[in-house]
């Protein structure tokens, strides 16, 4: 089958793989029918270095199932599915707690063997703790939105969850790429009555602002940190992190409040960063925050969608099919496209 | 009046310092009947840099009011009161939201012109806010417990609180200072039914055995996470890390469980440190606390020391005057003892 391969930084092909076939009784095939970039593709798209093994891509997608293994008990050939970005059993303690980013024996696509979502098809280990049945079909209108339950939509819950926004919270988004927009989205679900979204992109804060921000920041460091504060005086009590990149962290500790929260959910491009009395200590901050468990808010989520209380697809402003995905690519990092749609088309297994 | 004074690292003395006066409406003059030798004043003590200008030392302490500025209202003449370790006005918002710690007009003892703990007398700004009377006399066999009111009980508490122990958790508290010792305490109160401390100093962990913990693992580094993760399987939900030295902080998130919380009360002696994939955000673990806001805890736990149902002063194992707080810091030092009290004896103001 074909599937979208880096080489390198800024190198994406689209090449032949081997076609995936059942492997355990655990597993399912599908036939992927919608992918997309990921903001955190990008991350190896602007550092990866060149090496003879390109590596493949994409951890978000929604296909039909084609064939399962003899254990799999919860969709059946021709169900079409959701899958999250991470697989997961589903029946270890982690998944039981609602974590299935951590299962023990869960993992990431497109790692290790595992195939990606930007292709035709992909194995699903796993399969009744991974996928979820999806009540449409593959060309409903709601798929866009429908995809963001994979990860982004999911992620921003999370950061929302997990930064304890509620009824009347007052909440900072740093970032206003595809999972800071959903952020907003979520904190404004969970009841959030202010939401200052910080970015630069006009176009992406017109969308954050119909998703429920109240106030832009578009200043960056110092400044921005100060406008916030105005914004919020004595800082803001949650601070959902959407970026993944060190100033964003840096911002994030410049606008919470004593005692407040920083919720993550940007994959962290640095490992070790100020947490010591000058930033998070000092003031009783707390940081939290991880990869989402997206698989354990899709249930919850999934309604909204169908039932048309929130739009989560409108981040989505371009459509490609297999062979446009490395000028997918170019247009995210160009910042052309704030999220780009794949559309694998009519791939066969 | 006298105080100690350090100079340098390993160099306190005991010397002459300007009496206190009231300067403001809201100050009270306090004579010191007992005062303390902190974990935290060791990390001067092993790096000070020499100077011209000695610093005051000591930010826990019990004494007499001995006179109050014509704002003050809650302590009289004659009261006997405890300090905790940050004075706060007791109205701003922060103190109304129970982080007096970052009270917007309050600030630490021994520093900026304030008087430390470690003296005959204090001027004690934002009596109101910072005071609280005790219902005993001054050379009361309670008086070591109600001390530990000023820093360590509050602090111990505060990394229980903070890490949401509560009927039934599992626990484990990197640190075997009184501080550690007194986070066993405040988790066993709290409900907690499995403790583990970690801790090489057998007379400590045998204290913290008295204080509620069920487990003590000796080994550090590699070994003593492996250790901790055999006691608990799947790591533990919450670690209290009461050392702020980096490898106590790095044994917390070795130790802890996917979308566990790490709370640190430990003064950080480091600013950056891992946070990113591989300690924190990979397994969505959360970091919290920070200094606690000992103040707020004085009402809550006040009564279980007044009633006798706990004993923290047994921390306490030496006792000096004035004059013998350079041999205090010695012995604490070497690890001779394990928390000095202070008695300035007779100060006159």
């Amino acid at each position: 089958m074909r599937a979208a391969l880096m080489y390198a930084a800024g190198d994406v092909r689209v090449g032949h793989v081997a076609d995936p076939i059942l492997k355990e009784p655990t597993d399912a095939l599908v036939r992927i029918t919608t992918a997309c970039v990921c903001g955190s593709d990008l991350h190896p798209y602007r550092s990866m270095a060149g090496s003879d093994a390109p590596v493949r891509m994409g951890h978000e997608f929604i296909g039909v199932v084609e064939a399962t293994g003899s254990h799999v008990r919860t969709v059946k050939k021709g169900d079409l599915a959701v899958a999250p970005f991470a697989y997961s059993d589903g029946t270890c303690e982690h998944c039981r707690a609602g974590l299935q980013t951590s299962c023990v024996h869960g993992g990431f696509w497109a790692r290790n063997g595992i195939d990606g979502g930007q292709g035709e098809a992909a194995r699903v280990p796993l399969a009744d703790g991974t996928l979820v049945q999806l009540p449409v079909t593959a060309d409903d209108a709601l798929i866009p939105s429908l995809l963001t339950l994979s990860d982004m939509l999911g992620t921003g819950h999370h950061a929302a969850v997990r930064g304890g926004v509620r009824q009347g919270s007052t909440v900072t988004v740093v970032g206003d790429g595809a999972v800071g927009l959903l952020a907003v989205l979520a904190a404004k679900r969970l009841g959030a009555e202010q939401i200052v979204l910080t970015g630069r992109h006009t176009a992406r804060t017109d969308l954050g602002r119909a998703f429920g921000a109240t106030d832009v920041v578009a200043e960056r460091g110092a400044e921005g940190i100060e406008k916030v504060r105005e914004l919020i005086g004595g800082g803001s009590p949650i601070v959902l992190e959407a970026v993944g990149h060190r100033p964003a962290y840096e911002q994030a500790y410049g606008v919470v409040r004593p005692s407040g929260t920083i919720s993550r959910v940007g994959a962290p491009q640095y490992e070790e960063a100020p947490i010591g009395f000058g930033s998070l200590f000092g003031h009783d901050v707390t940081l939290t925050g991880g990869p989402a468990p997206a698989r354990a808010y899709i249930d919850e989520l999934l309604p909204d969608i169908v039932e048309g209380r929130i739009a989560p697809g409108r981040v989505f402003d371009r459509t490609v099919d297999l062979d446009e995905v490395p000028d997918g690519y170019r247009a995210r990092d160009t910042r052309e496209a704030l999220k780009v749609l794949v559309r694998p088309g009519t791939g066969k297994l």
